[in-house]
C-alpha cells in the first residue's frame, strides 16, 4: 500500500551531553519517510524547503525510494530551522531557537498522483494546517495517523481536537496524553482520548517504551536499554515512520499486527538515537533491523508455568 | 525453601492527591512478608516495634503464615514513624516527618531457628546494620537480596558498597542505579553495579516497570497501566516480596524463573497501589493473582512473523 507523509523537512542544530552539531538535516517528515522506507516502497513526501536545502539530501531520500515530487523548493525562502539543547537526562530539552522560514505561510498541496494513497501520516504541524491538508483529499485515506505536541494543546486546543476527531490513530507522549485528556492515569487518559475520535492511540514514553491502546486492548513495548543514547532528536518520528511503514507494507489492521508495527517502530527508534540526526537510519540493513527486533523479543518474552 | 526478611515495621501517615490517612501500618518488612506470604509458607520476620504497635497487626501477619518470633517488641519504645506527601505525578514525594524511635539503636538478632533459612531479604536500613545482620549468620544463606535507597548513597556510600559486595541480588530504582554507578545509561549502570558484587540486579522504574539484569541477559517487565494509582507507598517492597517469595517457593535460579518472579512481583505491586498501605495485599486470593499475571501476559506478548 502507498504511504504519504506530510510534515516538516528542516535544519536542526543539536546539543547533547555527548556533543553538538552544526546545522544538520532534520524535520519530522525526513525521519518518518526514511524509517518507513525500510518497509514500504510506495513512500511519498509532501513538504517544503528553501533554496538552502542540499540537493544531496533530496537525492538520498530518492535513493531510499521516497517520491519527492511533493517536496516544494521555495527559491526565495530558507528552510525551517530548529536548535535545541538536551538536559543530562536526555528526556527533556530546551529550544534555543526556532526559525519558521518557509513553513510560516505554508499550505501543503497534495499532488494528484498522491490522491489515492491509502496511508496518510500527518507529522507534527499547526493543527489547522493538518486539518486543511486532510480536507484536500477527494476521499479520506483508509488509515490516517497524526502526531502533535504540547505547544498546540497550549495555544490551539480546539483546532487540535477538530483534527483529532477525524483520524484513525494518534501518537503523543505521556505528558501530552495527560494534558490532552486531563487525566493523570494513562489508562483513563487513553479512554478519554479514544472517545475524541481515534480508534487507536500510541503513547510514547521515550526511554520507558510505548503503549498501544485500541478499545479495551493494551500493549506495552519496552525501549531497548542502550549503552549509549547519543541524540534523541527524531526518535518519536522514526518510531512513527517504522510503525506506519510496517502497517502500509502489511495492510493488516488487526491488533496483533499493530503490535508488530510498534515493535518495528521501536527498533527503528533505537537505531535513531545511536547517532546524531538521521545518520544512523540512513544506512541500515534488513539484517540489522531483524536482529534488533529479536533483541526486543528476548527483552520482553517470558513464560508462566 | 524458607525466607527470612529483616527490615522495618512501622507506622506511616500518607497524603496523596486522592486522600490522606491517619497513622496506618507500614514498613518495608511488613510489605515484603505479606507479599511473600502468597508464595512461600516458611516466611520469617526479624524487626522491632514499640509498645504502641497493635497486636491485631501481628496477628494478621501470623494469619498470613508469617513467623513473628523474630519481631521484638520494645515495651519502653515507640514504633518507627514516617510521614510523607506524594506529588501529583505520584512518582515523587516529600518526607514530612521521620521518627526513628525503636529503630534508632536497633541491632537485629537472628533467632537460632532462622539460621538455616535459604533466602534472606535485607529490607532498606542503615547499610552497616544490614552488613552486621548478614555477618550474624553462621553460614551465608544461599540467596541474599538487598534493598537500599539514595539516602545511604549520600551519607554512607562506602558502607553500602561493603554490603553490596556480599549479596546475590540488589534492587534499587533507576535514579539510584545512576547515582550508585555514576553512569547515565541504565545498561552501563547495570554492568557497573554487577561488577560491585551482585550477580543479579533489579532496577525498579515505578509506573514504567522494572528491568532484570543478570550477566549479559536483560528482561523488561512493564507496570500495568492502572485506572487508579491510589498510594504508591510500599509498592517497591511488595514487588521485592513477591519476587523473593516466588523464588523461595520455586527454588530455581534460572533466568527464565527469575523473569517469572519479576512478573509475580510486579503483579503484587500493582495490587498494592490500589489502596492505602497494606490494605489491598492483606486480602488477595490466588485467583486474583493468577488473573493479574495473565494481564501482564496479554500486555507484553507479541509474535513476530
Amino acid at each position: 500500500m502507498s504511504l504519504l507523509t506530510v510534515g516538516s523537512v528542516a535544519f536542526d542544530k543539536i546539543e547533547t551531553p555527548f556533543g553538538k552539531t552544526d546545522k544538520i538535516i532534520g524535520g519530522a517528515a525526513t525521519y518518518i519517510t526514511l524509517a518507513a522506507s525500510y518497509f514500504t516502497k510506495k513512500n511519498n513526501l509532501v513538504g517544503i524547503v528553501g533554496a538552502d536545502f542540499p540537493q544531496e539530501m533530496i537525492d538520498s531520500l530518492k535513493a531510499h525510494g521516497v517520491d519527492t515530487a511533493g517536496l516544494e523548493v521555495d527559491p526565495n525562502g530558507k528552510t525551517f530551522f530548529w536548535s535545541g539543547r538536551y538536559h543530562n537526562d536526555m528526556n527533556s530539552r530546551d529550544t534555543l531557537e526556532t526559525q519558521l522560514n518557509v513553513l510560516e505561510n505554508y499550505e501543503p498541496t497534495i499532488p494528484e498522483q498522491y490522491q489515492d494513497c491509502e496511508f496518510l501520516m500527518l507529522g507534527n504541524m499547526v493543527p489547522a494546517v493538518q486539518h486543511m491538508t486532510l480536507n484536500k483529499f477527494h476521499k479520506k485515506p483508509k488509515f490516517v495517523m497524526l502526531d502533535t505536541m504540547n505547544l498546540w494543546m497550549d495555544i490551539a486546543m480546539d483546532d487540535l481536537k477538530g483534527i483529532i476527531a477525524e483520524i484513525d490513530c494518534l501518537t503523543i507522549n505521556d505528558s501530552e496524553a495527560r494534558q490532552l485528556s486531563g487525566d493523570y492515569s494513562l489508562k483513563k487518559a487513553a479512554n478519554t482520548i479514544m472517545a475524541m475520535g481515534p480508534k487507536t492511540l500510541i503513547i510514547k514514553k521515550g526511554e520507558h517504551g510505548a503503549l498501544l491502546f485500541q478499545g479495551e486492548r493494551t500493549f506495552f513495548c519496552p525501549a531497548l536499554p542502550l549503552e549509549e543514547v547519543f541524540d534523541p532528536t527524531g526518535a518519536g518520528d522514526t518510531f512513527a515512520g517504522g510503525f506506519i511503514g510496517y502497517l502500509a507494507q502489511t495492510d493488516d489492521f488487526s491488533f496483533e499486527n499493530m503490535k508488530r508495527g510498534i515493535i518495528y517502530g521501536s527498533a527503528m527508534a533505537s537505531f535513531c538515537v545511536e547517532k546524531f540526526g538521521v545518520e544512523r537510519i540512513q544506512n541500515l540493513t534488513e539484517r540489522e533491523i531483524d536482529d534488533r527486533v529479536m533483541e526486543f523479543v528476548q527483552l520482553s518474552s517470558f513464560e508462566i508455568n
